[in-house]
């Protein structure tokens, strides 16, 4: 059905990416996803091309333009061509709302233009060897120590870790017994500092392309310049960006199983069985006619949504329905896309390989499923 | 989330249909399932209340309002309820769009007045022993005889022919060996035509308040007059309507899903297991948050197709994927819902139960799961 | 694959029994379901065949075989015609272990030759409204008066309870405040017991031929001579039989689901669609292929099971699973068989439509699902 | 359940096959898998231990033990050790059947000491670019020139291909218009024969330690006397020996499940989320208790396939849906399993996520799903 969220500015934005993936990304995906990572120039192209700095503020740089559905337009590119941008996701959807929303006038000069161009990369610290959601357990500590904090700590799970200028860490700083979740504060990191070193880069099933790794802090001396927003606020700053990180994987899940479906649909035609194209068999047809029927569903509850966080007013619960539902779809799609392919489909080689190992961890990250059932259920008085 | 496809005219038609069905409907609704049908006085209470005329032109006594959202609004407020109205629902969603699309003057001069009014019940006559959803394959048979047709055949799960004063047979007219798809012609039969008797009323496993008959035809001869449409066009007109007949059946669906969902959210706050509510068992709170995911889902593809219905470019592959999934959806829902009642669940007193057996015939009617697998798969080029 | 755990004696009783329900049942069996009850003459035909005396001892009229495995032909003879033999089932399963196990001398003397021959009905009351599966809730009291019990309370959910001649009631006779499961006492109470009355009896979903039914007890005077076993031992025993009656669920559900299978082969091969039969669909073929491969599997862990029942070491964590297990096997099964009768299925008349409704209390008594993953859990060390 | 398909002998087997595993194979594992194959020493190992020689003529070094139950005892201690032996399996179950079937007294002189000894390593090339599961498509031809047969084609998916001494290769020798399954027969193509040569290797998405490689084969001269059996007899050798490589898969996935559900039964009960065990969670404990009732049921209709495969009376129907059925269990299991993991699962650096990777394959290899249900619709006669 006719999706009716995008105007004709995120058409033509949508133009500017497609050209960009087919030129820019596609030719090199397979040497990046060899080599782990996503390489900075491909950054800097994105800055100049103005999608890094569409929600940075005109005066640094930027368009100005506090509107998602452009980072929406950016996934459902990438994925159409069944590649994924997965650092710049991160960058532009999940750490440069904190950037943007708390930043004060100097840190804003100081990084503003940077990150609009794509010469600042950057990458947020929550989770912990053995504390996985639970914010409130966090141990990373910061001390104060005159104008700076001395940070200390280890991190893990770190996307984008390897390349980031700017880390925005979660740390304590201070520690109140009957409120586990007070004392957190974000503290930005950057690339250089004394005591500050990656560790081991976790090797993942697959997004390849996108580099995962653990973080060490020792006597980091952070200035209280960098720090982000009010000291010991950083647990109500997370919970606000949630909704929007919930999307940002629900907005990945369904570009992904339509991507499934696409190449699926294509390769069943092409691809001879006993004779008879294989999708003249009625099992492949009921098969890819159930994933559209499902793919079309997401779709709609993921744009009800999108448009509701673009007004400011989805909820967290509703967030949480859209990813527990559109990621469970990708999840089914894939599966029984892959199936169709036969042995291809168990080949790297096939996208819808890609595609398969992609998916897993759409229902993990950004809160699992169960995390989001647990906030549903809240929702309705459970 | 919310809903944006109603407007204030709508929802006050809400209100008055949620008073109805309090007062008239829920009170009653027991005795109407043991007596297997509804009364002809819902019917014309509800032709009282302009119900039954909102698509009907003005000057048959309706409001001329061709507006599908009414039709929603009265689903939803009869599952709102845990009830269904049954052969109302059939006779505003399935039958009267013939009448309205295909009576010519005088036609509409005898007929639409007392179907405005709640006096005239409708049934259509479509299925035959044997034949299926293959319409092409209907072997009732109409013979011209002057301004008369001889009318000769049988039809089977015909859902409000006990009651109906006008039964709209489908009738084969002529006979093309090249083209099976041709000669068919509507035929409006009045109830105590000669010859016109009805047959056994099968019994359902559930709906129970919705009868649905045989119906046998011998030698009854039917004017000229009561033709609707030209003849032989039968199959068009039939395929016409068939994206709002699916959805009638995914309205529904969703409707029932939601109402599950919420009598047993009810339900689990009150019943005590073990010496805890069983709403603070984990179980419970991820199988309800599951199930309000998915409804979240259906809701919203839902109602992006009726928004494309009432727009008239609801396309039949569309139709198809929405009633698919949304009828898919309403089975894992009412089973899973069933299942945290435990033993009540099994017991017809439990309004889920009886959800439970209505929500099976929902993958079937208006077309299978498979059938709408077959017509989404066309759709994919497949 | 061959089934290896029967004998040529339980294949001569298994002829027995088939020729039984193809003559003395399948003709009677919709009159019966429309009564909601088995006939008690059917309890004195299947006396007078020595079935209801198979584990009795000699003695007193029976055939003193302690072999769950004539229990496990009855059911899946039935199954096979598509029926149940619902109270006779719960007697032989259920109820008669009781008495086996527990029943003193002068109580064996006064009901086993009763039992053998068909002319002593019994059922067992445990479940109370409010408590479902918490027998430590259990509040139905008995307090000693001299040689007798004085009872008072209600049981609901008793299946058979409308004929029952015998009734093992489940009360409590004393109250530890630290151990819940204390205090719980089997008295048998006899039809006729001043005080002792049926109440409703409850409209279920399925399983029509078996009644349920709810019990009022109110000063009734129960003598200390029928009392069976223990005072304050009937947590013990009734755990002691929990594996045993959920096998009988899963034997049910396996017999069942083949029952569905088969039946729905058969219509498939006869039904014509499109002009081709159902069964050569690849769709129908690979629907039926799918539920056969799972019968199969069932089938298998069921047989495993039986005979460890039979050798006395199924230990309740394998029977949970084993019931956990067929049961969810058979509601699929039961599902995708009903699809492909397309409307029929929904029409009780069609043997389906029956095997569909009867499935869904599977997964609910002598345990539900939950209670099952509850008690394999624990067997994890979970 | 106890499994009662095992002798003492077997079970010595399995003490020893546990022990080289935990040896010999787990120190080594992330290094062969990064490797993308085996070392020849494990082979050389292996036959050193008997273990290759198992099945093979005491006359040859072999034990002479004709019992596939060792296969099973194999498999199912790597898959304990979470390890898989890919191309051993291969060798004995799939490969070494031909030899033992249809090697000549001549063949079994030069060879069998070889492949008891793990000096010989061998490979099966059947599938074709573009034939899929069709063996009817083959193209890769051999045209008799006296004493040799020149061959010519290529092949994929070739399992162990990169280190194969002898590779049996399926070759059209006859071409007959009315019988596409006429005309196929097997030649053993020796490493370094003129003109036999190794294409790409192929990268999965999982078994990395199982090589998967194209073969070429441009005017390679076989000598008559490494043909397999009769001339156009191999149609009628393949499907024979399917039922096994069918088990030989089935028996992989039930090994596997089992192995993640054991690996996950540990991990939860060590891993705390926000300060209790994760094994304290309901959702944990159903979860876990799902994937083992489905494990059971597994295992049982597999001990009941390998006995009716050991007694030489598996028919291909049922061989089929023990793989359709213990591939999908396993699917089930990973997935679940793995979702329970948080991010982790998604590290390769924890088993968990190679058995997940390496189940994807299960559902495909050996005949996919749907060649699975074609058996089984054919063998119920649909």
């Amino acid at each position: 059905m006719r999706r009716d969220i995008f105007t004709a500015d995120h058409e033509a934005f949508r133009q500017l990416v497609r050209n960009f993936v087919a030129k820019e990304v596609v030719p090199h995906y397979t040497d990046w996803e060899h080599a782990g990572q996503l390489p900075r120039s491909v950054f800097e192209q994105l800055g100049s091309l103005g999608v890094l700095g569409i929600p940075i503020p005109e005066e640094y740089g930027g368009a100005g333009l506090a509107d998602y559905r452009y980072n929406v337009v950016l996934q459902e590119e990438a994925a159409r061509a069944v590649v994924t941008l997965g650092t710049v996701r991160t960058q532009l959807d999940v750490v440069l709302p904190y950037f943007l929303a708390y930043a004060d006038a100097p840190q804003r000069e100081r990084w503003f233009p940077g990150l609009a161009a794509g010469k600042l990369l950057t990458a947020i610290a929550m989770t912990e060897p053995g504390t996985g959601s639970d914010l409130a357990g966090i141990r990373t500590n910061a001390v104060r120590d005159g104008d700076h904090y001395l940070l200390n700590g280890a991190k893990t799970f770190i996307t984008g870790g390897l390349l980031a200028d700017l880390v925005v860490v979660v740390a304590r700083t201070s520690h109140d017994p009957d409120d586990r979740r007070a004392g957190l504060t974000l503290l930005v990191v950057e690339d250089g500092m004394p005591g500050f070193s990656r560790g081991r880069v976790l090797e993942k099933m697959g997004i390849k392309v996108q580099d995962t790794v653990e973080l060490a802090f020792e006597d980091v001396r952070v200035p209280v310049a960098n720090r982000l927003g009010e000291e010991g606020a950083a647990f109500g700053y997370l919970g606000h960006n949630l909704p929007q990180e919930r999307m940002t994987v629900a907005v990945g899940s369904v570009a992904q199983a339509r991507a499934a479906l696409d190449t699926t649909v294509a390769y069943v035609k092409e691809r001879q069985v006993f004779g008879s194209p294989l999708s003249s068999f009625q099992n492949t047809k009921f098969e890819l006619a159930a994933v559209a029927a499902e793919v079309e569903a997401a779709q709609a509850v993921l744009d009800r949504a999108v448009l509701e966080l673009v007004d400011g007013r989805l909820s967290g619960a509703d967030a949480a329905k859209v990813k527990l539902f559109c990621t469970e779809v990708q999840a089914r799609a894939v599966d029984r896309c892959l199936q169709l392919f036969g042995g291809y489909g168990y080949m790297l080689e096939f996208p819808i390989a890609r595609l398969y190992t992609d998916a897993r961890v759409a229902r993990i990250y950004a809160g699992t499923s169960e995390v989001m059932k647990v906030i549903i259920a809240k929702s309705l008085g459970l």
